[in-house]
C-alpha cells in the first residue's frame, strides 16, 4: 500500500503486512511486472555451523519497513542525487518453496524463482538463508550469460567435495567456476586468515580466480582493483 | 496462498509473507468479503506500564503462521469435529492507522475498521495493542447493536476517569457500560487481589456489572454462571 | 570425573567440560561399556517449522551437570529409594555425524550409533534433534526385536508422503508401524486438537495403533490403560 | 514519593527512581520508622551453579514498582479486605555492603543490617541473593529469641560441612538448627526427589526437623499441617 | 550515599537504589541546590518506528551506577586532568509525570521540570524518551534565552508537519527554528542518506540551518566547523 | 577426536562434547603431554560489578568449536603463512576448582593447575572468569622466573588495598608488581580516561610501571614502543 502523505493513511513502517520495503508482492510469478523483484530462500540445509539462516527473509522483510516511510527514494543531500526513487518498480515474490528433508529439490525450487525474475526482465534480489543458496541462483543464469562475479566475502567459498558435500555453503565459488556462463570471478577478500586452507587458494588461482585481501585491495585503490575486475557482474 | 498438497507448492508455514493464518489479505477495506475479518491495532498510548504492546499484531501474525499446513481446519479425534474448515473465510486487513502524538484520531482509525468489517458482514477479530483498544471497538458496534459483552479478565476495566485521563487501559468497561448499545456486562474474573480498590466494585456493580471470582465461577458450574450471562455477546 | 566428596576436588556441576551429567565420554564405539549410553543427534533437517533443535545435543549436556553434584542418584524422601544410583553406568559417546545437505547420509549416521550401543548391551538414550532422528533410532532395531512402542505426545507424526516427504518429523510413527520389527504401537495422546486432519487417526487406527486422548487416559485410569499397551517397548 | 490520585502528580509506576514499591527509602539505619523494613542483599558467593542471583534486589525493586499505583492497598473483592493498606508504613533501606572476595565480612554486613532492623521493632524482609543469605539474618535474631522456622522449600538445605564450606546455599538450615536460639524447624517440602542424599534426610530429622512432601501435606491437610508448625515463625 | 574509602561502607556501583550516578535524588523541585540536574522523560508518544524508549531513564540510571565508585572524578592520565570531581554537584529529580493517552499534558510536564532547574541556576541533563522530548526541553528555555543549538545527528528532523503531526520525533528542529530565543541552528550532520526528502534539506537552509556531513565536517576541520557554529549552545 | 576429511567421520564443529578447540582433554594432570595446555578459571568473586564471569570457560570453549574444521591450522593467505598447525599440540584440562564462599582455597586452585602445566614444560592458557584470576597465575610461575609481563589492557588495575581487599579485579599488577620473580612491567593502555585516580598512575610509576595510551602507543610507533618493552613477557 502507497504511503499517503496526501491521502487519507499515514501508513507507518510498523504498520501492516511486512513485504519488502512495504512493496506490492506478486503470488502469480508468470505476471511479474517490475524493474526490481525480491524473493526469499529459507533455507540452511547447507550450513555447517549455527542454524537460524532461514529465518533471514522474514528477518530482513521486519527490518526492511523502516525505508517505507513514503519518502519517494533516499536522498543524499552531499551529493544532491535520489537513489530508488519512485522510477524504480520493487515487487516482492515471497519465499521460494523450501522442502524439509530435500535439499535438491529446495535448491531447485530457488533456481525456478530467479529464472522467472529473469524471465520477466527483472533484477533479481534474494534474501538468504545460508551461503549455499548462491549455487541455485547463480545457476539459474545459464540461458542469460555469460556473466561475471564479483564476490566481496570473509571466505573463499571454493571447496570442491568434502564427505560428497557439493553443495553447502563452502562450495558456491567452485560450483559458479565450473559453469560456462560464468566468464570472470575476481574475489575480494576481507579476511586475511580464514577458513581455507593453502590448497584452496592455489586451487582457485588455478581456475582463474583473482584474489585481493582488504589491505592489498586499499594499496591498488579501487579504481585499479576495479579494472581488474568485471562489468554487468553479480555481487555476492 | 493456499496450501497444496495436491498442487506444484508446499508452501510452508515459516514460508512468505505473513499475513494471519497465511490468509488472503485485503486492501481495499470496502471489498470485504468473508466470515472472519482480523484487523491489528498496533496501540500502546493507553498503558500506564511496559511498552511493546505496538508490537502485538506482527508477533501474533507471525506465530499464526503456524496453522497454515493446509489441513483444511483443526480435527478434534476425541470429539470427531473440525473446526473453522475451508468453509470458514477469513481474511487480513493489515493494521488499522495509527498516528504518532495522536492518541483521538488513533482510536477514530481503530473505530473505522472495525464499522467496515460490520458493514461487510463479517465478524471482526482484532489482534492488541493495549487494552484501551477495547473502546473503539465497542463503539464501533453502536448502529449494529443492542450487544452484550462478556469479560473474562484478571482486572475490572471500570475506572472513570483519573487525572483527566478516560480512555486509557483502565477506563474500557466504564466506557462500555456508559453507551447505549450495551445491554449486559457480566464479568467473569479470574484474580481476587487486583489492581482495583473497593470503591471500583462498588461502581460496577451500582451499574449493572455482575463480577464472578474464578472460585466463585467453579461452585457454580459453566452452566449456572453461563445462565447469568447473554447471548450473542462478544468477548473482550 | 567422579565427584570427590572424600577425594581432593569438589568438581562442581559448572566446572569442566559438559558431558551428559559429567559421566565419561567414549570415543570408541567399539569398546562401549554401560548400561546406559547417550548419542546426541543433532539434526533438524526433518522440520517444518523454526531451526535450532540441532543446538538441542548440547544444551542438554550442559543443562544435565546440575545433576553431577556426586550424590550417588537421587533419593526420594517419600518413598525411600534412590534411582539411577552408583550401580547404573553411564557413559557419553558424543553425536552421531551429521553431513550437511545429506539427510539420508546423516539418518544412516544416527542408525550405525544406536546399533553401537545395542552391539555393547546398553540402553540407547537419544538426545535430539527434531522428532524425525525417531525413524533411523527404531530402525536400528531391527535385528533387537521384536519390540513395542508407546508413544506418548501431542501429535500423531503418521503422515505417510507429502510432496515426496517420507522421512520428515510427521512421518516416525508411519515408519515405524510399517517395520516388521514392531509389534505394537499404543499411542497415548495428549492433544485433543492437533495438526492431523481426520484421515489422519483413521489411517493410524487402521494400522493398529491405540490412540486415547489426554480425558480418555484419565478416565480409563493408568492400569487399565497400560493393560492395553505393550510389555518391553520402548518411549519415544 | 506519594501516588497522588487527588494532588499535581499521576506518579506512574515505570515513572522515577525504584525503590521497593517505590516507597520511602532510608539512608540512615540509626533512624528506621516503620512496620516493614526492607534489605537486598545482592550476595552470591554462597551459590555452587549458575550466577545472577546478586541482581535479584535490583530486578525485584524494578517489579515491585507495579504495585505503586497508589490505590492504598490491595483490595480483595471476594474476601471483600484490603491488605497492606496505608497504615502499613514500609521502607526500603537499600542493599547490605556487599564487599569482593570477603564472604565472612558479607555475611556480617547483612546482619547488621537485619539487626538495625530489629532494633526499630519492624519487620525486616530480606531480598536475595542466594540462598546461604539466610544464615546471616536467621543468626541477627539471637536477641530477639527464641523463634521457629517454617521452611517451604524444594530442597533440604541440611548440609553440615563439605570441602570445608559451611556457609553456602546447602548449609542455612543446619546452621540454622544448629543456634540456640531457634527452637522449632518444621520444612514443608515440595519435592520428593531432590539433590539431598539419604543420609541428609536421616540426619535433619535427628535434629528434629518435621519434613512433609507436598503430597504428604495434602493429605494431612492444611489445619492439621499448621497444627504441627509454631506459631510466631519466620518463612525462609 | 557517598562512596566511603575511609568511612564504613564500600557502597559498590551494584548495591542499592539505581539514582543517577548514584547521585543524590531530590523530590523537591522547588529545593534544587547543584550545579547539574538530571530529568528524566520516559515518554514514547512521539515516534513512529519501535517501542521501549520510555525505558530509556531507567536504563540509563542503572548503567550510570559503574560510575560511582567514589574516585572523585574521572582522571584523564594523558592531560594530566580531572573531569567531573566533587566540586560538581550533581541532583537526580527521577521522571517528569507521564499521562498516558496525554500526549500535550505529557510535553508539558517535561517543560515544568526543566523550568524548575534553569530558575535553580542548574544544567538541565534529561534523559529520554524518543527524540520529541526536545521540543518540551527548548521551549522551556525561552525565558532564559537567547541560545544557540548544535545539532549531532544523523536525521535532520526537520519536518513541519504530515497527517496533523507537529510535535513527534521529526519535528524538533522545525519547532525550535520557529521560536524567538533561538537564534542559531548549525546541524552537523552524520549520514549523508537519511530519511529526509530533499524538500526538507532545502526548507532547513532557507531557516538558517548550517547542514555538514561527516565527510564535510572532517575536509573543514574542527577549528573552521566550530567558527560556524555558536558560542554557549545546548547540544541535543 | 581428528577431524577426518580422510577418515570416516565428518565431525562438525557444532557436534560431540565441546573441549577447546575440540582438541583431546587431559584428566590426569601428572600426565600432561602438549606445548599448549587450556585452564578454565570459572571464578567470580572477585569482582564488584556485574556477575556471569563464571561462565566464561564454556562460553569460550564452545565458541572456540568453530575452529576445529580440521584444516590444520590458520592460513594467511596473504603473508603465506600457516598458524597453530598440526605441529602444535594442544590439550584442554578442563577447570580449577572453584569453592564457593572460599575464595582463598579457590584461588590456590587456580595456581596449582597452572604449576602443573608450568611443571609439564607447556605453555599456559587460561579462560577465565573475573579479572583477578591474574593473581594466582602469576604467582604460580614464582618458580619460572624472572618474568616480564605486559599488560594490554583499558584498566590499571593497581589498587593495593580497600577496604581489606587485596585480591579483586581491581589489585592484580599491584600484586604482581611486588613479586620477585617479575621484573618488568610494560603497561600499554587503551582508555585516557578510566576508573583509575590520579594517584593510582603515580603509584604505578614509582613502582616501574611504564604506562602509554593508545595515542601515545601510535605516537611512538610499534617498533619504538616494543623496544621500550621486554623479552619473553606473558601478556595478561
Amino acid at each position: 500500500m502507497a504511503h499517503g502523505y496526501e491521502t487519507g493513511r499515514l501508513n507507518l513502517p510498523f504498520v501492516g503486512i511486512p513485504t519488502f520495503g512495504k512493496n506490492r508482492d506478486v503470488e502469480d510469478w508468470d505476471a511479474i511486472d517490475a524493474d526490481v523483484a525480491i524473493l526469499g530462500a529459507p533455507f540452511e540445509f547447507g550450513t555447517q555451523w549455527r542454524p537460524e539462516a532461514m529465518l533471514g527473509p522474514q528477518a530482513i522483510r521486519e527490518a526492511s519497513t523502516l525505508f517505507s516511510f513514503g519518502h519517494g527514494g533516499a536522498y543524499d543531500h552531499e551529493g544532491d542525487a535520489t537513489y530508488l526513487g519512485p522510477e524504480v518498480r520493487i515487487v516482492d515474490l515471497g519465499d521460494a518453496d523450501i522442502i524439509h528433508t530435500d535439499t535438491a529439490g529446495s535448491r531447485a525450487n530457488i533456481a525456478y524463482g530467479v529464472r522467472k525474475i529473469l524471465a520477466a526482465g527483472a533484477l533479481p534480489v534474494e534474501l538468504g538463508g545460508d551461503h549455499s543458496i548462491n549455487i541455485p541462483c547463480i545457476a539459474a543464469f545459464a540461458d542469460n550469460g555469460p556473466i561475471q562475479l564479483v564476490q566481496i566475502d570473509a571466505h573463499l567459498d571454493f571447496v570442491d567435495e568434502r564427505h560428497g558435500v557439493r553443495f553447502g555453503h563452502d562450495n558456491p565459488m567452485r560450483r559458479a567456476a565450473e559453469q560456462a556462463h560464468v566468464t570472470g570471478l575476481p574475489q575480494f577478500r576481507i579476511r586475511v586468515v580464514s577458513s581455507t586452507a593453502k590448497e584452496g587458494y592455489e586451487a582457485a588461482r588455478s581456475m582463474g580466480s583473482d584474489i585481493l585481501s582488504a589491505r592489498q585491495f586499499r594499496t591498488l585503490g579501487v579504481e585499479a582493483a576495479l579494472s581488474r575486475g568485471p562489468r554487468g557482474s553479480t555481487i555476492t
